[in-house]
């Protein structure tokens, strides 16, 4: 079996992390592992089967010889490095935002739109955390039913936001249980412990935010450009897990049961789906698991052709990670 | 000016402590404030006015004289002692669900449909907390734009389950600091401290929950029959506040200029709306506030006549407390 120099740029970050945990997990043919970071991180290890791995610093020679880059540094990073990664023979797996709506450049959940992956010219770019597994919700409704519309609003939790967000909520939380006032504010516009913010990404002209319109730009590309999708994204005080609200519209009627066993038989999804007996998915539970949860699956009273539904993922797997590493996977059956 | 002879039942819970406060703070003209409670409740007392008032024990004899009752102890006990309390001469101002879609009872947000007191006939019911602020918002935006459909997904407080449900987020949150495993369920089915639960109440036949049928059922009855609702109801980590996400379809096209405009105008409501300043509403922020906070409204990209808002208020208050004294207040005018 043919096996693959794997470069892993931003590879101290959370997601980075992840990326090394799922090669190994998934026992991705690695023939050596490059972890690259910024000059700040040097001195620093990762484990990858239980050895230390030395962070090296990213430079464009970093790329000779890679066969394949993960990259999830900001997307300043991946507009700077993808490129000379790409002239160097590497392809590139990007986790940022940066190249993703690029008409160039495939943007793929395997799940739903492995094909894409054909045109490839070098880059290749994984959706945002919260589109993955919305699409992956969706799809099989779309192959049946052909969705009209969709109104999705998130709960997201703090570790899309990176390392310091994560502590920012360990930390704020501790300080409010101890009462010792109002808690340090840097990751995050309000207090994030025991409150919800109304706010991802920067806020664009027409009201929505950034992170919202990637959520409807984004399922566009992906799964079908017909479809009208508008979002709410919401940062809520959980550390690993995205849960969504969805309302889907469609063209055929389709029952709820029908939508549960059409789920039940799509790759990449699990139906956690029976409210006798308490079974729903939630982010705690979702957390540090591969498949996209589905559950609450019940057809909308206030129109014809409605269904809604609850789904939730790790979006350090699933959002993020995972996603790439099944990128991977395609590109070298 | 007439004073009356108020009486709480359900002096020490939440909400009936926030009821004792309010009447307080908006100077109520209350001649004698009678607290009530189950037995286990004998021995306390309730602050009111800077004195310790006397918690007694609640039982039909408890209303003789009283003018206005405020219920919030629970469906069984106002089923009971509802009629009771009129038989006796009393106004009931019922904060459970149990009198709410009764058709001889008037159900009421005093900024909404203040009429339908007129056609009381001894009890007047008090929405549910997640309806009581949807409502708000909705009624000048249906006032101008006929609302046809409103799909909300909801992010609410524990409070709304109560003071052990509020213990239950403190103790859990601190055990999941410290390390010291899984924390104790007792109030919610799952894990609720840095987690989301998409269950409130009970399930019911169609997949929706009691409380999504209560915001759906609850809005037709104050705002319009005629609008569709659909509802997603979701817990949250936060100690006080409940924040909606709202999809508003209208008849008549309206810009989200002109929704700032009127809710700008409206009672009860506060626009919070500047994204450039990060300024929308969270429900840390909302809480110990009377009003209901709208903000991030916007024009739904995906439909012709769309809006998109967030709408926060303070669940005991708008939700529970403020309301059944502003129906109070209505009363005596």
């Amino acid at each position: 079996m043919k096996k693959y120099i794997v470069a892993v740029v931003g590879a101290t970050g959370v997601v980075g992390q992840e990326m090394i945990n799922v090669l190994e997990q998934r026992k991705f043919p690695v023939k050596k592992l490059v972890p690259l970071a910024s000059e700040r991180s040097l001195g620093m290890t990762v484990k990858y089967k239980g050895e230390n791995v030395d962070v090296q610093e990213l430079k464009p020679e970093s790329f000779e010889n890679i066969d394949i880059a993960l990259f999830s540094a900001g997307g300043s990073i991946s507009e700077k490095f993808a490129p000379e990664a790409v002239q160097r023979g590497a392809v590139v797996i990007d986790n940022t935002s940066h190249f993703r709506m690029d008409n160039n450049v495939p943007l793929v959940v395997p799940e739903v739109n492995a094909d894409a992956l054909k045109e490839h010219q070098g880059i290749i770019a994984n959706p945002n955390c919260s589109t993955a597994q919305l699409v992956v919700a969706l799809k099989p409704i779309h192959d049946y039913a052909t969705i009209e519309r969709v109104v999705v609003s998130t709960y997201q939790s703090v570790s899309g936001a990176g390392k310091e967000a994560i502590s920012e909520l360990e930390n704020q939380t501790r300080s409010m249980l101890n009462g010792q006032g109002q808690p340090e504010k840097n990751k995050f516009p309000y207090t994030i412990a025991f409150n919800v913010i109304p706010h991802i990404d920067v806020f664009l002209d027409n009201g929505y935010t950034k992170e919202e319109m990637k959520m409807i730009e984004e399922t566009q590309k992906i799964l079908d450009s017909e479809i009208a999708v508008t979002a709410t994204t919401v940062r809520v005080p959980v550390f690993i897990g995205h849960s969504e609200s969805v309302n889907i519209q469609t063209k055929k009627k389709i029952s709820a049961k029908k939508v549960r066993e059409l789920l039940k038989q799509a790759p990449g999804i699990e139906v956690q789906d029976d409210p006798a007996s308490n079974i729903y998915p939630t982010p705690q539970e979702a957390s540090g698991k591969d498949p996209v949860y589905a559950g609450r699956i019940r057809e909308d009273i206030s129109m014809k052709n409605g269904i809604e539904l609850w789904c939730v993922a790790d979006n350090l797997r699933k959002g993020a990670a995972l996603n790439a590493v099944q990128i991977a996977e395609e590109l070298i059956k």
